[in-house]
C-alpha cells in the first residue's frame, strides 16, 4: 500500500569532521521518501521555491516517489546550514532560511486523498491537522514533531494527538512534551492522549516502541564511521512506516520488525551526505543489515549449563 | 567456581529526588559482591576503618560472600556523599573522604590465591597489577577503571591491559582512554592492547560487548522508577562475572547471556538505595527479568509477509 508524506523539501549545507556538502537534497519529506520508497510507493507533498534544482529531485521519482504533490512557488527554497563537531551527536545550526516553507499550506492532490498510510513529518501541528482534514479515513496516521512546536503550538499538538495512531519523537522531545523525565511514564502520558503506539528515538542510543502492553527496543547499529547524522530520524520513520505499508499488517510482530527496519534505514542514512546512501543501497543490503541487527541483540534465553 | 573481587567497601550518603540514605553500605566491592553472590561464591578483599559498622556487612556473609579478606585497620572508613538531580543521569559528588582506603594495599589471603575468576574493581591500576602478582593463574581476569586513573595512571593502566581478559568501562572512559569518539574503534584500540573482550557500559543506554569478531548489545531495562543509580555499574559487573563463574563457560553464547545478567542485576540495583534490592531479590526474580529482557529486544528475523 502507498504512503503519503507531508514534510519539508529543503537544501542542506552541512559540515562534518569528514567533509562538507553544499545545497544537497534535504528536508524531512525528502529523507522519509528516499527511505520509504525501498518498501512501497511514496507520495510526497511539500513546497519548493522557484530556485530549487528540480532536476535533482528526479532521483526520487526514479525511486518510486510520486512528486506531483511537490508545489513550486515563487520565492526562495527552504535552506538549512549546519555543522557537526567531533562527537557527531548534536547539530549546530548555523543558518535556517524558511523561504517559501514559512507560507506552506499543504494541498493534498485528489489522487492522493485516499492513501492508506499517512506520515505527517515535522511541520506546524495546525498544518498536520489540516492534512488530516484533506485525507479520507487513512488506515494509519503517524506523526513527528519537534521542540519548536512543543513550545509554540502545544495546544494544537494536543488537539492533533487523538487523530494519530503512532507518534514518533526523540527522547528530549518526549520529555519536553510530557514533563516526565522517565521515558516509560512519558510514553504512557502520550498514549493516554490518543496514539496507541509511541516510538521514542534516542539517536545513537537506539529507539523504543511503546504500546499499551509491551515495550520493544532496537539499538542503533554500531557503525565504525558515521559520516553525517542529518536525516537519520526521517530515514528511520521511512523504514518504519514504509515496511508497515508494504506488509499491510499492524500486529506486534510486524511493528517490532518495522522498528528494526527503521533503525536499519537510519544507519544507512548516516553513512553519507544527504540521501546519497539511501538511494544507493539495494534490497540485499537492507536484508543483510537487518540480519546484523538480529545478531547484535541475540542471546539464548535458556542455556542448559545455567540451571 | 568462585569469584575474587578486590575493591572498595565504603559508606555512602546519597540524596535523590525520592529520598536520602545516610552511611549506607557502598563501594564497588560491596555492590559487586551483593550482585555476584546470587550466582556463585564470592571472596571479597577490601579495607575498612575501625569505625565501620562491621555487623551491617554480615548480610553479605549470609549471602555467600567470604569476608575474611576485608581488612579492618585504624582510621576512618571510605565515605562518599553524593546527590542526583531530577534526571538521575549524573552523580554530583558532594564529598569524598578516602580514609583508610587511601593507603589500601590489597593482601590476598592464601585461601583466595587460587580463585579462578578475578574481578579487579575500580582501584589504582598499580594495585590491580599487584593483585595479579598475588593470585595463581586465574582462568579469567576482568577489570574496571575510571577517569581519575586514566588521567593520573595511564601508563600503569596500559601495563595492566595485557593481563586482563575482559575490560569493563563506561563510554566516557572508553573514549578518554582511547581518544576515539567512536566506540567500535575505541573497543578495537583496547583489544589491540590485550583484552579479548571489552564491555562498554552506557548507563541508561545499555551496554556493548565487543569481541574480536562480534558485537553484542543489551539495553538497560526500561524501569518506570529509578530510585538511586549508585552502584549500577558494579552490580552489572557482578551479574556478568558471577554468571560466567557459575557456568565455567566462556563461549560466545555464555558471554552474551552474561551481559544480559549484568544488565538484569544493574536494573535491580537502582530500584532501592545501597544494596537493599540486590539482597532482597530471589532466583525467580532474576529469571523473570532475564525473560523480560528477551521480550524487550525480540523480533522475528523472517516474516512471510515481508518478502
Amino acid at each position: 500500500m502507498s504512503v503519503l508524506v507531508v514534510g519539508s523539501v529543503a537544501l542542506d549545507s552541512v559540515e562534518t569532521p569528514f567533509g562538507k556538502a553544499e545545497e544537497a537534497l534535504g528536508g524531512s519529506g525528502t529523507f522519509f521518501s528516499a527511505s520509504a520508497s525501498h518498501f512501497t510507493p511514496v507520495r510526497l507533498v511539500g513546497v519548493v521555491g522557484d530556485d530549487y534544482p528540480i532536476d535533482k529531485l528526479q532521483v526520487l521519482a526514479e525511486h518510486g516517489v510520486d512528486l506531483s504533490g511537490v508545489e513550486r512557488t515563487a520565492g526562495e527554497s527552504f535552506r538549512w546550514r549546519g555543522r557537526y563537531r567531533h562527537d557527531l551527536n548534536t547539530a549546530e545550526t548555523l543558518e535556517t532560511r524558511l523561504g517559501v516553507f514559512s507560507h506552506f499550506r499543504p494541498k493534498i492532490p485528489q489522487q492522493f486523498q485516499k492513501t492508506p498510510y499517512v506520515f505527517l513529518a515535522n511541520i506546524d501541528p495546525r498544518l498536520q491537522l489540516d492534512v488530516l482534514r484533506q485525507v479520507e479515513r487513512p488506515r494509519l496516521v503517524a506523526c513527528d514533531t519537534m521542540n519548536f512546536w512543543i513550545e509554540s503550538r502545544r495546544s494544537d499538538l494536543l488537539k492533533l494527538l487523538p487523530h494519530v495512531n503512532i507518534l514518533l519523537l526523540n527522547d528530549a522531545e518526549a520529555r519536553q512534551l510530557t514533563e516526565c523525565a522517565n521515558l516509560v511514564k512519558a510514553a504512557r502520558w502520550i498514549m493516554e492522549r490518543g496514539p496507541g503506539h509511541v516510538v521514542i528515538k534516542k539517536g545513537e542510543h537506539g529507539a523504543f516502541m511503546f504500546t499499551r502492553d509491551s515495550i520493544f527496543f532496537a539499538p542503533a547499529y554500531p557503525l565504525e564511521d558515521v559520516f553525517d547524522p542529518t536525516g537519520a530520524g526521517d530515514a528511520f520513520a521511512g523504514g518504519f512506516i514504509g515496511y508497515l505499508a508494504k506488509t499491510g499488517k499492524l500486529d506486534d510482530a510486524h511493528l517490532r520488525r518495522a522498528v528494526v527496519y527503521g533503525s536499519t534505514m537510519g544507519s544507512f542514512a548516516v553513512e553519507r551526505f544527504s540521501i546519497e546512501r539511501l538511494l544507493e543501497i539495494s534490497v540485499p543490503d537492507i536484508a543483510s543489515r537487518l540480519g546484523a541487527f538480529g545478531r547484535l541483540v541475540a542471546f539464548e534465553a535458556d542455556l542448559a549449563e545455567s540451571k
